[in-house]
């Protein structure tokens, strides 16, 4: 067996505490898996004292995060410190710079510097990987990277944020509104005391920018985007789309299409029978639907220290047997650079739901603002009794442009017996 | 961009000509993914008149296919052939003893052979890959290999093959009979004229024994796979699954157990809620669940031309990047050696169903039977009607030894009221 290869670690959060007890549990497979030991030698992270459970006696122990770059004996370090900018960035570069492999499980980095970071890492001929970035513990990076690689895909789709679909899975079985699903996450430590950065759809977004570059061979657009999240579903929202046969899940979708790459974050109506709606709890999933293939779905657990360390250790195995190349699957000179597409071209239904004032000519209003849009009604529900007092009113439209969809609510702008904003939600089909 | 990876092609059935046109369609987003072009130089095959709608005028023809291993100016070596020996494995030994790389999509080769092939790759430092042998377009080899290296696997199950899922979910959607629907998927050419490799679980077996290999760190173990298919599956059983919540599929199923390696294809109940029980029609799907990552799932389509090519171009480009490594994730000398199993130390619910005559006592022997060897019953539906004018028993076990329900059976063996062999079907809890 050849020379251990030699880890430094920064951070020691959740992610890297399970990577500690990962390489300690199964260290004898681990090497046999990957012709050598993995072994970490350096550990830092921002406050020494903080019992982690586990024992970091045993690793030289570095103050400053940025001096892991330039350890003598060190072949790869791994960044587990999070943030696009900051100490993470500055590590990584620095990594990269003194000739070694970096290894991250740091989406927002990933996102916002990814290509000059991957860049770099080819001039210097060094691996850079980040399986952990996106889904946790499944293996999507490395399933649209290698195995679908013969394939021009034509979309990637999935559930990308663990929290949300914790949040809109609970309210779905409990039939509870988003508020009170959100506090008792936050209570549980299922989501962050600042949760925007997931029920905002911000960090599903930064993983679709990921999952789009490797998916289509063009460069990370993250600001390209569109990204809105579940803060204003209601509980009568997945009531009336499990009537019409339909589950509300946040997806991420990104395709590539005659005018450009389109990405966005989005909640959507999934049909019950699609396998995206029976994705529950904290899992993710990513859909894949390439030329050849046809559709490849990956599932698992999208967070956690468990999988999450799986990932991370799954590249330093890959790094350990030389089995690695560029990191967005091509030379960074051989991405293709798209502008965003037009997502009003797109055609496909919606859901749209008003909540109004309970009052005569509403509905009249509404399904004159639907004609003179060019939207066609497939179906409409008008119930009383939201908690409020005011009234519900929901479309599911035909298929037709998003464009008309988007008219149809800007018409509608400003009525005074609107009772907050519309929400439009896209149907999967 | 440097020189192309060079290769022979042996086999233009199905999935030969499927890589042709894969090669031709995609042969620019291939050679930037990979890194350079890949190009097919020379085919063979048994009937070289034979139309195969693919322009194979361009490569070189060989009529000899054990001739392709010697070719100047070829890299690598596919081989789409079939069969596990014969000129199939005749080709693999000749292509790995000339210094080339080999892949291929042949389960029954690589079940009897894979070790003795991989054992020469690595001594001839050559590639050796075949991501088509095991559920088609899904890169499960590659899911276990690299993307779950980093778990102790604690068992490893699923759907592969597709006929069988197509015929078992045609049953269940329209209520008819096995033979039925597989005289009507024979028509149709979704079942070979000589089915029995599939619906008598052989060809999922071969599969099976690669995946627990990858999965466990072991040596290929066909023989130890214990084998039962679907012939048996009535349409009542299905009926009565569905009753009580369940659907059947035909499963493999592989666990490390403390007396040694367990591995069986059965057909089993699945509960509706899990994702197994949604893989419907042709698709294939294999869960894993390691140690760290929990719970992974990777479902697509297990066969036909277009995702077979898709894997088999996705081995290529690997050794057109030169990210291989071990066929079987370590050396083979590293592989452990373990006895196969006790399946009848293992605990699990059970379904028997009996269809016995209309006679008074029939019910208290069946019961008699089952409180003597200990198995305690969980329901029990007793019903007439059936087809031949029998009556069917089904019974549902509460989770016992496996050991004792197979001693219930045996206990009635011969019993002059008995019509054929009693059904088990094990549950997956």
């Amino acid at each position: 067996m050849t020379e251990a290869l030699k880890i430094a670690l920064a951070g020691l959060g959740t992610v890297g505490g399970g990577v500690v007890r990962l390489l300690d549990t199964n260290a004898d497979l681990i090497a046999r898996r990957a012709g050598r030991p993995i072994e970490i030698v350096a550990v830092s992270a921002r406050d020494r004292a903080k019992d982690r459970g586990v024992d970091l006696s045993r690793f030289r122990w570095i103050d400053d995060m940025g001096e892991m770059a330039a350890l003598d004996g060190v072949d790869v370090v791994v960044e587990l410190i999070g943030g696009s900018d900051g100490p993470a960035l500055t590590l990584a570069r620095r990594t990269i710079a003194a000739g070694k492999a970096l290894v991250t499980a740091n989406k927002a980095m990933i996102a916002h510097h990814g290509l000059e970071l991957a860049s770099a890492a080819e001039a210097g001929n060094v691996a850079f990987k980040y399986e952990a970035a996106v889904a946790g513990g499944i293996p999507v990076i490395k399933g649209l990277r290698e195995g679908a690689a013969a394939n021009r895909i034509q979309q990637v789709y999935g559930i990308l944020n663990g929290t949300c679909n914790y949040i809109l899975s609970t309210m779905e079985a409990e039939g509870r509104d988003f508020a009170d699903v959100l506090a008792e996450a936050q209570a549980l430590g299922y989501a962050e005391a600042d949760p925007g950065f997931d029920i905002d759809g911000v960090d599903a977004a930064h993983k679709l920018s990921i999952l789009a570059s490797l998916a289509f061979g063009t460069r990370i657009d993250f600001p390209g985007v569109g990204t809105t999240g579940i803060r204003h579903v209601l509980a009568a929202d997945i009531a009336e789309a499990a009537a019409l046969g339909f589950r509300i899940r946040l997806l991420g979708h990104a395709e590539m299409r005659a005018d450009g790459l389109f990405q966005r974050i989005h909640p959507h109506l999934v049909p019950v029978s699609h396998p995206l709606a029976h994705v529950t709890g904290s899992l993710n999933a990513v859909v894949a639907e390439g030329n050849f293939v046809g559709r490849l779905l990956f599932q698992g657990r999208g967070a956690g220290d468990g999988p999450t360390a799986s990932a991370v250790v799954a590249d330093l195995i890959d790094i350990a047997r030389g089995e690695y190349g560029p990191a967005f699957a091509m030379p960074v000179a051989a991405l293709g650079e798209q502008p965003p597409a037009d997502p009003g071209a797109r055609e496909g239904r919606a859901y749209l739901r008003f909540t109004v004032d309970d009052k005569v000519g509403v509905l009249a209003e509404i399904a004159a603002a639907m004609r003179d849009s060019g939207v066609s009604i497939e179906s409409l529900i008008q119930r009383g009794a939201m908690p409020d007092g005011g009234v519900l009113v929901a479309i599911v439209t035909h298929k037709g442009p998003e464009r008309a969809v988007a008219q149809a609510i800007e018409r509608l702008d400003g009525a005074p017996w609107l009772r907050g904003q519309p929400m439009l939600m896209h149907i999967l089909d």
